[in-house]
């Protein structure tokens, strides 16, 4: 094993990336770096059982001949190899940037794929010491905290990135000793590329006028960063998991509606770096791939969790985050919950079937109605929960209506004395601005407010002796 | 009060730099940055009690012309001025570097003493946004992790920077607007400095190339690093309050020969982000004004700690840290603890009173000795420490000599049968290494060796029914 091999070795133990027999998928995409990175894991004495993956990006002209150089290097050493091509309809994608982001998810994608398919424990990709500090030194410029200088992770799930240590310039150098062939890519030429122009324009200029050694400089930076994000990782975790959102395998599952209803009580003991880091943990297990943050959406969170009750900001990706009395909501702006924002508030008034059943708008729930004789009430109106109303029909006038409240709806509840805000009622029971659309109010034929299904029914409906004709009524819920 | 003044107050509450009617000193170089801060303090309603301070550095020639605007400005307003010169002394150091970090020690030292001779709450510095940007850029050119790229803070103990969240520009504004007047410092032209070249070549370059918005983009990821930080620091605060280092005023206090004796089993406890800051704590309380410490050293000490007994690593200032089997010694390398490999071990032999009292060298204790009648040997065996020995005077040979273990020592240890290395006695006994140092042997004049003090006399000392003379030996340690 030459010096070369022995650093890799180093990091791959450093690391802890690969257990010695095991079975690897390495990506090679028939550059110099992919190509060293595979000849070096044949040579590192782990055992490991390893196989190719190449995706054929048929994005330029060469791609083919790539696909064939990676095809013809693992049949000489005997490696199963797995071609995949990039589907047609990814080129039709408008503009570059779309195009790469959208062939980068589907490379990991069928990657994963094949690993899955061959049951590969590990995938290693060729990123080395210059990507580091190449990506180190774009999230500096485009505005990064502490997560996002830790650059590229050696270790990630399943992928592992052996060459993480070694430079472009010590690549180059073993894959000349040791006679290997590779593929140029003509666009690691082409100064259009933000990275292309920090690696042959701003990095050596930095070097040469500002900070000699900058490279090592910036590894230490990504090196010391990713220390203090197992940190502030290791805290978030214990959030996570009192929340009940992180699953045994690592990964978050949202608990309300495709997205997360938390504590707001919670949030606001946590300090403000554990609050945007939480944040973005739960933003990025939602959003679509290409979603971003920048530091205006973590800023404008923080100020909505400690903002005022019924507000919301919309974010990236399509997602909306709604601030309630005592929880806060993340999710897609299309899943709030049946209680959120997106209920319509403007359906009815709906006539109630009486006696029958009468089933309320997007999802809310049915009210059921039906006429009882004088034996039929409770023992006693404590028992009685504030879904069920008993009316007096000769207090009110039929056809009986449902319908959301409005703003300046009142009546006068039951056994509280004098006429109400409906709103009022709503602040004094704690109800969540949001949820408020899902208590339905019941009007009769003359707009007179009977009572809030689900909080109070008005004074109408009390029965007395004199009572004759009971109606009831029980709104069941099925959110 | 103007959109500036606004912006600064807003600035002054969120982080609460001041409370109504604070006593405060305003730092004022005579420059725009510090004539705006005063100026805007004396219209911000909050009953500020205001006083300058300026240092003449005498290192330029307009220094006395700055000095006159400021006292004439504070005049002009009533303002109490405290103006102090640079000593001759300080112009004699040697170089530009050592001469600017001299003088900033000195500003700080005279501003401290002033503020505390007038009874002053806070000091008032006129850092501004693009200062803070230079920072975060230089520190992250020279590689620096989140705790170097918060840059400069807002508020440490009594300094508060009003100004942090303003630009220069805006600054440059306001004082034409107000008609202020403020001495231009020639030396911020020059491109010699670091800070320079980066304000005005690297920094508009970024700018113009690679990142319009720059500059907030390094203010965001300040305020993000200081956000981490706050998280950082109060996990490593715990630690030090633990080991009963913190002091109540949040000042560190050596707890050992002025360093810090620690335990090893809880740094290992610790993540590694965790350790590098709670290192760098410790060293910058014990650390000469001007010492630094870089990533290799930090790192160096990571492996220390988790590495094996023993060794020792020297740092920056002058300070020197030590591995032992239980514990880490963190000081300056003249201060290593009395059991510390600073001890000479090559003194002695040293002749033993018989009876009296022999002082060991580096004021390690005393060793006291007295003969004994057979009525005064104590009741039973068990109370004897190992640091009493009774010995048989027939059973070995005068003079007896104290003297420091030397490599390949052995004798018969009393009750452990057969001969052992001195050594194995004391990694038996769990004794660190820099401690054995402390461990005196005696020897008689054949040179045979008749114990360890501390540790266990040899078989010769054993008293029987046939012991006629006993010597008893006392050492008591003064460390």
């Amino acid at each position: 094993m030459d010096a070369f091999e022995g650093k890799v070795l180093a990091a791959i133990q450093r690391y802890q990336m690969f257990s010695a027999g095991n079975r690897v998928l390495v990506a090679v995409s028939g550059g110099v770096d992919s190509m060293v990175l595979l000849a070096v894991l044949m040579k590192i004495p782990l055992r490991l059982r390893l196989a190719v993956f190449h995706l054929n990006h048929r994005l330029r002209p060469e791609s083919e001949a790539e696909a064939e150089l990676v095809a013809s290097f693992a049949s000489a050493h005997s490696l199963p190899c797995y071609i995949e091509r990039l589907a047609d309809d990814l080129h039709t994608c408008k503009g570059k940037k779309s195009l790469q982001v959208a062939a980068r998810e589907v490379r990991y994608r069928l990657m994963d794929a094949t690993a899955d398919r061959l049951g590969m424990e590990k995938i290693a990709l060729g990123h080395h010491a210059d990507d580091q500090v190449e990506t180190v030194l774009m999230r500096f410029l485009t505005g990064a905290g502490p997560e996002g200088l830790a650059g590229i992770p050696p270790v990630r799930g399943r992928y592992v990135r052996p060459l993480l240590e070694v430079s472009r310039e010590e690549i180059m150098a073993y894959a000349r000793q040791a006679n290997l062939s590779w593929a140029e890519d003509a666009s690691n030429q082409k100064p259009v590329y933000l990275r292309n122009r920090l690696r042959h324009g701003l990095l050596p200029y930095l070097e040469e006028e500002y900070q000699p050694g900058l490279r090592g400089r910036l590894r230490e930076t990504a090196l010391i960063c990713r220390e203090w994000i197992e940190v502030l990782e290791d805290l978030v975790g214990e959030v996570l998991q009192r929340w009940g959102v992180l699953q045994p395998d690592g990964k978050l599952a949202p608990n309300r509606e495709g997205g997360y209803l938390t504590p707001v009580a919670a949030w606001l003991e946590l300090p403000p770096a554990v609050q945007r880091v939480l944040f973005r943990r739960l933003f990025f297990s939602l959003a679509p791939a290409d979603a971003y943050l920048e530091f205006i959406h973590s800023e404008a969170f923080l100020r909505l969790v400690k903002g005022p009750t019924g507000k919301e900001i919309n974010l990236p990706g399509g997602l909306l985050a709604v601030k309630e009395e005592t929880v806060l909501w993340l999710g897609l702006a299309t899943a709030v919950p049946v209680w959120g924002s997106k209920v319509p508030e403007d359906w009815g008034p709906l006539p109630l079937m009486v006696p029958g059943t009468t089933v309320l708008p997007a999802n809310q729930g049915v009210v059921e109605t039906k006429w009882l004789g004088r034996g039929d009430l409770p023992p006693t109106w404590e028992q009685v929960s504030p879904f069920e109303f008993y009316l007096d029909a000769d207090r009110f006038t039929f056809p009986l209506y449902l319908r959301p409240r409005r703003p300046g709806d009142r009546f006068t509840p039951l056994g509280l004395g004098g006429s109400k805000k409906v709103k009022e009622l709503f602040i004094a029971a704690k109800i969540p601005r949001l949820q408020r659309a899902a208590y339905p109010l019941l009007v009769d034929g003359e707009g007179r407010v009977l009572g809030v299904l689900g909080l109070r029914p008005a004074a109408q409906s009390k029965i007395t002796v004199e009572s004759r004709r009971v109606l009831y009524l029980n709104y069941r819920r099925l959110s």
